[in-house]
């Protein structure tokens, strides 16, 4: 039996792959394609089971809505979504426990493995910095990835009740040391040539771990939106974050 | 209230700095420092909770014997334990309930982290290869840590159904293309100026993730030991490896 | 005063790539573009000063020849530029003083800057190996550019007279310590969301240096394609290598 | 014929390594050790040919003249030769054209040719940025070496013609994008189980080049002091910086 998944936003940059990538995998079959002036309505008819939303901020809340009231399964790749919003949708889904939703806001599969894997190692280690590196086409400096894994890490060490990390500067030039994100220095490359990487680096006694991410293409996001599509068929409820839906 | 440990081997490498960690800690307090010609017997007098064993194949069954038999908990760094004897060891534990065993082939926190890391991400990636690198006077090639790192590999790649990674070389220098250690590639590097080094690679579409972990002192196993003191307390049952020990 | 320009094999995904690069620098024209179908006797009509050639080695040296005779200069990255090839293309600037002709295997900047640089480098450093790391899809292992590489360093340990990297290794699995190239270990990893990339490793007492390329896109051949385009209008005779146009 | 070797500082930390160094080296032969209470007017019975000056800014200036009245060539690594020193040492050599001094900043092979690699590949890249990573009891950010690599590549661009590196960050934490020496972005990072370590990275279109300096112990500045050494009974006059030794 294949999942039958509709697309909307399929004529977006990541709607398209998505559709491309949804066409390739041999359990799904996709059912609808809807684009910006189309109405969602056709869902119900053709029976889609998933959605997968790469839509705009604008219009993503009246579709979750209606695929919520129609209980069609939702995985959700827009962005925008606030601590309001997730709690508007958890009020709907309070009224339809038969329905589903999980929203991600990072599909890489390696940056989500990435932020568990220096959240879990972050207990065992005194020192912990990120670079991030990118395309001097960025216009914000820390990436939103490498500044949540901060937070993560941050938390993690004040959980295990670690101290501040050892750092002996009284010299420094102005922004040698990086940005502070939750007392977690982050440090930011751009570079010609680059696309989207990060380094998260922790050190202890005469040891270094280093977890290191590479992306290069969108095309990296869409295991991880099968991999959501595969998961929501199963759930219930309101799941932020591709990491909870991963086998870890 | 502090931990009370005896350090066997006391006088060895591991064992000096086993001394040094124990001693270092807040809640630790060194009981025992038994070397080579040294009786095990004294332990009891002075009232050891945990014992660490970093001693020689030849002898650490008795000791282990010894401490079982006696209520006193063991971390165990001595090389050699084959499944044949953590079977003996699991038979003596099963006369004394009250007794626990930790034995860890490797205290390396960074490194026992990159393993698990390495085997939870691996069932999401088609490729995996494997780089070790080591200082030119080591024998043997693989490294230890990779040989298992790759058998994890395999493993969780199986359970998860995966493919042979794509790997379309038709025309390859002997060697180029590495070790097979469970179908998984691995390379090693021998380098005058390194110590101990590994880098685990996955890839999928448009996107690769790197574990690397550096070690550069035996100091670096001084947290795995003192974390394995501590959880030993609280275990009765032989426990294998340091990651079951570890909260992840 | 611009530059003007005539590419051969513009419409191949290199030529391509030329046409496209040219029209972008501000200090070249680009005056021709010819495909496999027509014919080069139009450069003279249109006043080509430089040509660049990315077409087939079946065509080539036909090609060549009539730029040689029609004093316009050449830039050459079709390959298959065999010893006896070389010869022959001196043998007609012989006859010619007036043109010039540059034949390069490889047009990014990195690789030549790698490989150079290697080779400066590998007379002082006791133990050098290579890691190559390529997309799946590759049929060869190693890369041409590494075996080059290893040539190089090879020669420069020769003519310093250093003796064999250290090596310890006893016991290996078969292939775990890589590919012998002129006596230089190389490592052959292929892998899913990789491109191209190199490491050359070098290591002596408590120090290691490497000198890493990443290369993403064969866009990043056009800056050696126009640096080599400048240099030939200054230079007669046969080049071979933009090593050797580089300011080092 | 072996050089008879002075080793000023000779109980010093690097002093002592030099000691080490120079005895097992095939070519020279140490034929006196003088230390802080001594006097360096031995030098002259044991017929010193070559001195090595790891000392104290306060001194290192008497040696020096010592030397260069005595016709002792000076390999010195004492810190604090300002230009003025410099211009000092100048004026006594202009007296005595037999004599001859080499004052090195780095006897590090790797950093000096990392420094040298950086300068020669800084012209054909747009971007350069620089990321250098220590253990946390450094008390500067950045580092006299990273400092000096980013003036060296600047210099380079601006004899290149280079524009500003592309950069379209319009909304940055502070801190974030480093610090700026001469125009290019220098990333501190400080890590317990770090020692001393330097990323130089180029990028362009579709392509970057790293060059990395990992140096973990002292003992890497041996074969830069006996290169020195060597080089130094060849050379009249003052030389500044030891990449003027090596062959490149």
């Amino acid at each position: 039996m294949t999942i039958r998944v509709g697309v909307l936003g399929a004529r977006g940059r990541m709607g398209a792959e998505v559709c491309q990538a949804v066409e390739a995998a041999p359990d799904m079959e996709i059912v609808a394609r809807i684009d910006a002036d189309e109405s969602v309505h056709d869902l119900t008819q053709v029976g889609a089971e998933v959605v997968v939303d790469f839509t705009h901020p604008d219009v993503v809340m009246d579709n979750l809505r209606f695929c919520v009231e129609h209980d069609i399964r939702s995985v959700v790749g827009t962005s925008g979504f606030t601590p309001e919003r997730q709690d508007t949708v958890r009020g709907w889904l309070a009224d339809r426990p038969s329905a589903g939703v999980l929203i991600a806001p990072n599909f890489a599969l390696g940056a989500v493995l990435s932020m568990k894997f220096a959240q879990l190692a972050a207990r065992y280690y005194p020192s912990a910095e990120i670079i991030e590196l990118h395309h001097p086409g960025k216009a914000d400096a820390p990436s939103g990835t490498a500044a949540h894994t901060a937070s993560l890490i941050a938390g993690a060490r004040t959980s295990a009740g670690l101290d501040k990390a050892p750092d002996a500067t009284t010299s420094a030039l102005d922004g040698a040391r990086g940005a502070l994100v939750d007392d977690v220095r982050v440090h930011s490359v751009r570079l010609a040539g680059l696309v989207a990487h990060q380094e998260v680096l922790f050190g202890g006694e005469g040891e270094t771990l280093t977890i290191r991410h590479d992306s290069l293409d969108r095309k990296s996001f869409m295991p991880g939106v099968l991999l959501g599509v595969r998961a929501v068929v199963d759930r219930t409820g309101l799941t932020v974050g591709l990491e909870n839906v991963l086998t870890l």
